[in-house]
């Protein structure tokens, strides 16, 4: 098989999704393929922010939380990420940051396994989440214990003992993809309970937390939720747990009577009691509005095109570069979320020298190069020029210029 | 005495920060007096916003983090914030909530007080100080115990078991202030620490968390520093207690080496340990915007203006409506932080009908009502219209149009 970029813009031609580009932000000259950590604006964004700073704002003041219905927007916010990761609309909602939800859901879940102590996790994934169990582990050491297990292995350290099991299902380097519903059947077979994060799975590829019986998960707002920089992230509580969680940080828009200013703490019925202080208006309102992107779409036709668009990107690199020394680090096929990784012992600069060419992935210590698949505002025409463009930096050596190996920030 | 409102046009005129008020978007027709509980727009922070959004996210992408130094903006924000409270620029953050911060700060300074378990704060004041406290009680039962005790006998019940005593410095509902100094010493003297709650004194009143040798502070960024609806909260550590302090949230933004990803925390040295996961971008920027308005003005100027508007407010009060049952609920004179507050019976349909006549204060359950003061942007004939419109809706019992009671919301 030999494509020629022509063969790639009739595979635009043809896309049902291809006029969503035209729905966001993008700079000219650029390939961006950092979708998985900052998402690009949309559009709509910009002007709906707008309107919140100056009209909401500006001109309602105060009254924006009850005329705009600010008070409302974190389950507003929750029931659109509910339609994308198959929950009913009152079990998420919109609020703190994913390291905060961890900690929020992760102690506020151990009452509901009594007698166990055990919180499982897997090395080398995305550190916050492992940063937030360890400091777990610190505060509570009568009551929790700390086994951090390789995911070959993980399965089996599962036991009469372990109250909750903690997993990113799409990997942060590889975009390998757990299988939700049968590690969550595995997890709860031992009687423990599973707590997925969802961070480069939300919008990335179909997720199904209620058809996986999951009990709890977070999520982030700024990847391919699109959220801006910093987004409010998102946790969900299966409704059968909704009322026995205990939240260990208990604050005022977590309160059954929020408004009534008493001096008691009453958790909140259902989701709510898993607000903590008052909700980020701004921030929310820009996760909102990107989000309002996803109701004429399909996430099953956006990880269809997403999986066309990452085959063909290792299909192109191994076809133009297979002398250079890059390993392929993701699964092909469906085992892979919506990025593709490489090995490379040069990893460093070569991204570096890309960034300098146009073609924006990341570095992940020590030696990952990682592309986001983002089939919103990506054409296959760009995977071509992507791979053009690397193919001519590693064809000329740009990368061994010392100024990359220099370079302090490599996104 | 009798004013009149030429007699306030001219203390207008000769008003040195009368020109700050043209800063702000106000709406027409109004006189806003809800300031204590969210801001007013300053018109750079419009502009900024929009630049935050289309520029720096729109353009930059996740360069941003680099390129627009988002990274250093909790820290940029909190040494803004130093200014105003006194205390050095390294000693203050801003982020996550106030309700957040206290639940890191209590939780992280309980190691500097070995074996003592009493924490100390006062009933009746804003509630979510008090509800995180019942978490922390509940979380952690066997080190912790709460006392909370009414604010005349509350420093006799610190003893040699009290870890850390929490306290607003202004008091949400009168707006009555503690001595800051002398309360911290009295405190300290008894070997516990002292955490301030400074959410409505910040921009308020002078404040000089070093000079009164405080340990530790949280404070809130979207009523007198105008920093919109929900903005992040900051919190104050002192460099003493820095590298002691031991966060129970630990997240990626706090570790020694965030972008080295390895598996273990190591915290930060100095304030960063406080942070945890990814800054909230569109809310700092909001309120980073909003204090540049603070750069040329002195708060010690804010101050007399406070004293000088509110006291006026009070003595219209008393001449125009002191037959109509309001009673005085703030001190006079410098006891009393940014607002005035009058109890009365009928306290819901009042603010109601004050507020369907441009005159914006709130209530507060079961009889409080609040009328922020805020120097800035309120002009001393504001004071007269306020007054003048309330008495009027006194004289002619407008208020008791069974409608206002009803009102589903009173700001």
């Amino acid at each position: 098989m030999t494509l020629t970029r022509a063969d790639l813009a009739k595979l635009d031609a043809e896309d049902s999704l291809a006029p969503m580009r035209d729905k966001f932000v993008l700079p000219e000259g650029i390939v961006y393929m950092v979708g998985n950590s900052l998402g690009a604006l949309p559009k709509t964004t910009a002007d709906r922010m707008d309107k919140a700073v100056r009209e909401e704002w500006g001109q309602n003041l105060v009254t924006g939380w009850n005329r705009d219905d600010w008070v409302s927007l974190p389950y507003r916010v929750g029931a659109k990420i509910a339609r994308l990761i198959g929950t009913k609309a009152d079990e998420v909602v919109a609020t703190d940051s994913t390291s905060i939800n961890i900690f929020k859901l992760m102690v506020g879940a151990l009452p509901l396994r009594p007698g166990r102590t055990k919180i499982i996790t897997e090395p080398g994934n995305f550190p916050t989440d492992l940063y937030v169990l360890q400091g777990i582990r610190d505060l509570l050491p009568d009551r929790v214990t700390l086994e951090v297990v390789e995911r070959d292995r993980l399965l089996d350290a599962v036991d009469a003992d372990t109250a909750i099991v903690l997993l990113t299902q799409v990997h942060y380097k590889t975009g390998e993809i757990f299988d939700m519903t049968e590690v969550t059947r595995a997890v709860q077979a031992k009687g423990a309970l599973m707590l997925w994060d969802l961070s480069h799975s939300t919008g990335a590829i179909p997720v199904d937390l209620n058809g996986a019986n999951a009990d709890l998960a977070v999520g982030c707002g700024y990847k391919f939720l699109n959220g801006g920089p910093g987004a409010p992230a998102f946790l969900y509580v299966a409704e059968r747990h909704q009322n026995q969680i205990q939240p260990p940080i208990t604050a005022w828009f977590g309160h059954a009577d929020p408004f009534g200013f008493g001096d008691e703490f009453r958790p909140a019925p259902g989701i709510v009691r898993n607000m903590t202080g008052t909700p980020g208006v701004l921030g929310l309102t820009a996760l909102d509005a990107s989000l309002d992107l996803w109701a004429d779409i399909r996430i099953e036709d956006v990880r269809e095109k997403s999986l066309k668009l990452g085959e063909l990107f290792i299909d192109l690199m191994e076809e133009r570069c297979k002398d250079y020394g890059f390993t392929l680090a993701s699964p092909r096929g469906d085992k892979r979320g919506s990025q593709v990784s490489f090995y490379h012992d040069n990893g460093y600069p070569i991204m570096a020298a890309l960034i300098d060419g146009g073609i924006m992935g990341d570095f992940r210590a020590p030696d990952i190069l990682r592309f986001a698949i983002t089939p919103l505002y990506q054409r296959y025409m760009d995977i071509w020029d992507a791979v053009d463009r690397i193919a001519s930096i590693m064809d000329k050596g740009t990368w061994q210029n010392p100024e990359f190996a220099k370079r302090s920030a490599v996104t």
